[in-house]
């Protein structure tokens, strides 16, 4: 088994009130690039800035770090349009950061990165892969590629109050300067990508369409952004088993209809519940008010610490540690 | 503990005659690239193709890919001047390969690798750092670099008859076209590099001088290369205490001199002996035969195994299981 991380950015993000992927627009550029290093070393090296939401919610990679520390798999970070250095070893795809999903093509290389994944994932010799992502912004894009291609356009929300009047506004005005309807795209993954994709969701799709297609069993985790890349894989052709490994966050999120936009697309669907209302503590507690959700492979690393046998309580042990660890070391927060 | 591998190229490769990493010199300049994934994933996967020499010998990535198997350490590969992608995550220290040493300037941007391999050291947070190298030529540019500073120049070679004669004669012309005369660049390491270095050399001292000066424990882990490495380190300024972990072949090869080379730069000396006689395998049989005798950390890593009670007889299993995987899969060999 092998965890890959895709980290990324769209200028999407940059739309007001869209992310809570980072304190401030200029923090959220660098949350991806933080992200890989958190996950890679246990803390950002490269800056000293922990990424954080507005209201102070550390990151998920710090769970997905935890349980990393607790199970010691083998992990693979990729460059898929990140906007800022980073100091974790990366493949990368050779894409830059996407543009604004309101741009007529946000996303002009999208069959170049596509295609590069897609490569890849035939390359990686694992039995098994899971698939996480890091590009703040991203469950708009996921609204659009999943509304292009005519798929149930719901999708969760870094933020306690989804944003989705904005998010369909903001997708109304990407199809409308793609000249595009709801639908219009199905059976087109790339073209997808292209309109009103962003680069993490290029790779992440194909990623899995090149791992499927060398027999590689293929897990993606995370929210209704997963689910997105789940859609793509799906309208390239792809009929083989395909899986999702969320939070409860996310399945507590009705405006996310997780189980109903997996079951469209055949996805079999594990939920983590980590019990962080077990606990009062910073790390946890606005997870439990419903920020975050997701993010950074979390439920996948919580799926695999629970088929390992690690107690939740042992992985909200390890997140206190690693929270603790950051908090005395980062000075910006 | 952070298992550093630095991969470069060096156009120097190219001189015929002068390495044996590699069984032609196109496949030379695949050599790093596939020695980076064979760490890192247990075979080459860009590529079908696994370096050998041209008798036939496996890269010692073999060997250092084995001890990870029976230790699981951390790892991070940096590419330093690659010549060919590689599919195995990296830091870029954005370099390209090294020129010629016969050119007047092989590594223009000496000065710009170093500092930003210091800066990678000194942002890593591990404890320790062992550092090795893999990059097709690089003895020769380390007596370029021994000679420029005026230490004693002997060097180690992959072959089984040290080609000296033939290095000397290259530095003579590298030093000439530069116009240096050995000694003339003493203190001078930058200089040094971007005169007769190659990449790689150039990051693991800049990672070596960046890791100290951030109070981490640096083993370079190799033989007469990271002895030209150390030497770029004390030419620094760098006093510290600094380890060398090489392997036996090394010590045994009389024009390699390490312990005298050792001894001059007040580098500690590691030397490990795998046990390789007591096979008769083709993994094993060229090394006691004088071929190969390190590079890819293979010293690093038995040193490492040794430290952690691991057998010598357990890590000949592991080789030999390594490259077992590595021949039924290979087929351009």
């Amino acid at each position: 088994m092998r965890f890959v991380l895709v980290g990324g950015n769209t200028e999407t993000a940059r739309i007001d009130g869209i992310s809570a992927a980072g304190a401030t627009p200029e923090g959220m550029a660098h949350t991806p690039s933080a992200d890989l290093e958190i996950v890679t070393y246990g803390q950002p090296v490269s800056t000293r800035t922990v990424p954080v939401s507005p209201s102070g919610c550390p990151t998920p990679a710090v769970v997905t770090r935890a349980v990393f520390e607790l199970l010691g798999f083998e992990r693979l970070a990729v460059d898929s349009g990140l906007a800022c250095s980073t100091s974790a070893p990366t493949v990368s795809i050779g894409v830059g950061p996407g543009q604004d999903v309101r741009d007529a093509t946000p996303l002009p290389s999208a069959a170049e990165a596509f295609e590069t994944a897609r490569r890849l994932g035939r390359q990686l010799p694992d039995e098994r892969l899971m698939v996480g992502e890091t590009v703040p912004g991203g469950t708009t894009t996921a609204l659009g590629v999943l509304t292009a291609l005519g798929e149930r356009p719901t999708v969760s929300s870094s933020l306690p109050e989804n944003p989705l009047a904005l998010k369909e506004a903001v997708i109304e005005m990407a199809l409308d300067v793609s000249e595009l309807s709801p639908g219009d795209t199905a059976g087109e993954p790339v073209k997808t990508l292209k309109c009103v994709g962003d680069p993490v969701l290029a790779t992440v799709a194909g990623l899995a369409v090149g791992a499927t297609e060398s027999g590689t069993d293929v897990t993606l985790a995370g929210g209704t952004q997963m689910a997105a890349a789940a859609a793509l894989v799906r309208h390239f052709g792809i009929d083989d088993a395909l899986s999702l490994a969320t939070t409860v966050f996310v399945l507590e999120d009705e405006s996310a209809a997780i189980e109903e936009l997996a079951n469209d697309l055949a996805v079999d669907v594990t939920v983590t519940d980590p019990g962080f209302d077990a606990h009062d503590h910073p790390a946890m507690n606005a997870y439990v008010a419903g920020e975050a959700k997701e993010g950074v492979g979390m439920g996948g690393a919580l799926a695999l610490a629970d088929r390992a046998d690690a107690t939740m309580a042992a992985v909200r042990e390890q997140v206190i540690a690693v929270y603790d660890r950051l908090l005395d070391r980062g000075n910006d927060r």
